[in-house]
């Protein structure tokens, strides 16, 4: 057996509750001797790390830094190098759309072509995401489907779209149709395998419509397509670990990774207030909750270090509320860290605490990254926390007799 | 090479001796602050700690609660998820029988059926084990064997017992011949795969001679089989680490384990003393003794926390006869976790102390979960076990050049 199917075969349904609170980016690096957890005032998160159980965990492993696909698939209890999420797929998941296995996506540029083909700007100006609607807007009205095959395009900001091929049997085994360099001529995908020859040939027949019509849209006179990707073939929490589970997250990206897994997608609002309104009025109806805070990402994102703290703040100000709930099993950890310092994802570990009354406690007086480092949880990966929030939740039967 | 094939082959023989102190369901979780471990007086063990390097060790994997086979085979040095062991040769080893590659097993109700063939009584009213020892006797009596194939039954307790077929060729892919309730139709087993089809069809015959021989001993008049199973396919520790390995367990299902792979069974007594006298008295004849003690177990089982301190104490007071043999390498740790508190296994890791003359000494204070967890050994998976005792006693040599 492999340890999927062990996992698979001990989960069973139970009352308890689980409650996954997703902190993004958590984890950071020291500036002036403190990392941002250690510069913030989060009296109810030491708090509740000194009656918990901590640890680190690596998002993959060690010094590999993750995307926001592979870390939150580890979170959720998938083996994040197995099921890859490609850039398609993300931009179409970031922009909310609701994917289906017969879709095929795709990252478009509209660009500018000379006479010849070749490539003069790879970002057509950077024309305005005004523009952008309104060339989106024509080239939907012009090509609806190639071949039986439907096509939608949807603006993003700027220069940017995502496309997305609809209908059975389509392939994601496609190089880009993009040089990735100006001066070069725009160019074809190309199969990988025999079976995508059939999806080579309805999206080079796509390019060849669009750029022809595209012709008085100079300088987005031709469009640029990478990153073709489909949905992996991933089965749901519910199928793996008899969860029923939901999701709350403000932005699109996140509800949409976990509306891959099976997720029921709970709407909420902007704030976290919101989000923790939300697990209220919905807390009766499932038994396992993920929670995405995603302030703190975007200010390690911008390097922004004491904004990125105060975003701690206000989230440790949340707590109370979500321990009122009395979860069974609350964890508290980060998809992935994001120092300031490094202005981006990195390949740090994160803090994690683990709540339950089965566990023996820690009595830690911190959640930092050196504080959680003493705990008992050690440094484990990822895809590990899952399976010990099923246990704890008295999920998993016995393995073997 | 695949990490098993590396281990092999870097071991070699040497006169140093490694002694595994196995104490059943060691670890444990607070109750009134306290772990069993933190509660009890065990000077002893906490002295050996001081001297040793420690850790924690996970027997299968984070959240993962082991039964006693897999959480055994680890500690041997097997991949536990890789050999199964079934239930019915769990059930085998656990009466004390002896299996070999041409035994079939399987775990045996007496139920009772109406005219019609359906089951009102999965557990034919729980006769008692005396009337159990009576029926046995009567249909090993009637059926010895079937197409060639003997048959043995032992009785276990109440309407309990264990069935082995034997001869070659047999195959355990077969679903239960056991519908798990009242009100349905006894039924027979099926062949999971093709192999297998000659021996349900052995099985189904025996199924139906026996309902037939059982017609006088209503309410004991049908035969429920589950958990088909043959020993693993499992290479000796002798053939694979090159050791001379010998077992001192009281109870049976301990020692079978050991024999699985290809222990030396020492025939020992009741009490932990008799368990250190035979370890004494073959002390110059094997390199590897696997000694199990049993009673922390027990205690965990039944929720009795008291008792389970008191065992651990009663287990510590046995320590310095150990240590007078001054084995090269010695080892104490548990199977599994059994907190009282959970009245059963559970998937916390177990403390784990080595002690050795080639170690960084940790100089810990106690031989306690949370003490462990800040020894150098670190959180890790029980299989390293075995390889890490190897190397302390100088018995694997250096892996590439």
């Amino acid at each position: 057996m492999t340890k999927e199917q062990v996992l698979h075969s001990l989960a069973v349904q139970t009352e308890s509750k689980l409650l996954m609170v997703v902190i993004d980016g958590l984890g950071g690096l020291p500036v002036r001797g403190k990392t941002e957890l250690e510069a913030a005032k989060i009296s109810n998160l030491d708090r509740l790390a000194s009656k918990s159980i901590c640890g680190l965990i690596d998002p993959i492993s060690y010094g590999i830094t993750p995307g926001s696909g592979p870390s939150h698939l580890a979170l959720f209890g998938y083996d994040p190098v197995r099921y890859e999420i490609g850039r398609g797929v993300m931009e179409a998941l970031g922009i909310g759309l609701s994917l289906t296995k017969d879709d095929l996506t795709a990252r478009g540029n509209f660009a500018t072509i000379d006479g010849n083909g070749i490539i003069v700007d790879r970002r057509a100006g950077r024309i305005s995401t005004e523009k952008n609607n309104e060339v989106c807007q024509f080239l939907q009205s012009k090509i609806r489907e190639v071949n039986g095959i439907k096509v939608a395009i949807y603006p993003g900001k700027e220069h940017r779209f995502v496309i997305v091929f609809q209908g059975e049997g389509l392939k994601d085994d496609l190089t880009d149709a993009d040089p990735q360099k100006d001066g070069k001529r725009a160019k074809e995908t190309e199969n990988l395998t025999e079976e995508a020859q059939r999806t080579a040939e309805i999206v080079n027949e796509y390019l060849r419509r669009a750029t022809e019509a595209l012709k008085p849209f100079h300088p987005a006179n031709a469009v640029l397509l990478r990153g073709f990707s489909k949905i992996p073939d991933i089965s749901s929490m519910s199928a793996r670990f008899k969860l029923k589970p939901a999701a709350i997250a403000t932005y699109p990206m996140y509800r949409g990774l976990a509306r891959l897994v099976g997720m029921e997608i709970l709407e909420t609002g902007e704030t976290l207030r919101d989000e923790v309104e939300t697990l209220k009025k919905y807390y009766d109806r499932y038994d396992f909750f993920y929670i995405h805070f995603k302030k703190t990402d975007s200010a390690g994102e911008d390097g922004h270090f004491k904004m990125k703290v105060k975003a701690l703040e206000e989230i440790d100000r949340v707590i109370p509320s979500l321990l009122k709930l009395k979860p069974d099993v609350l964890v508290v950890t980060g998809d992935h860290s994001t120092p300031a310092l490094l202005k981006g994802h990195s390949w740090h570990p994160n803090p994690i605490l683990l709540n339950s009354k089965y566990e023996r406690l820690d009595r830690l007086r911190r959640f930092t990254e050196r504080e959680c480092q003493k705990g008992q949880l050690g440094r484990f990966p990822a895809s590990e926390v899952l399976p010990l929030m099923l246990a704890s939740g008295l999920k998993l039967k016995k393995f073997g007799a």
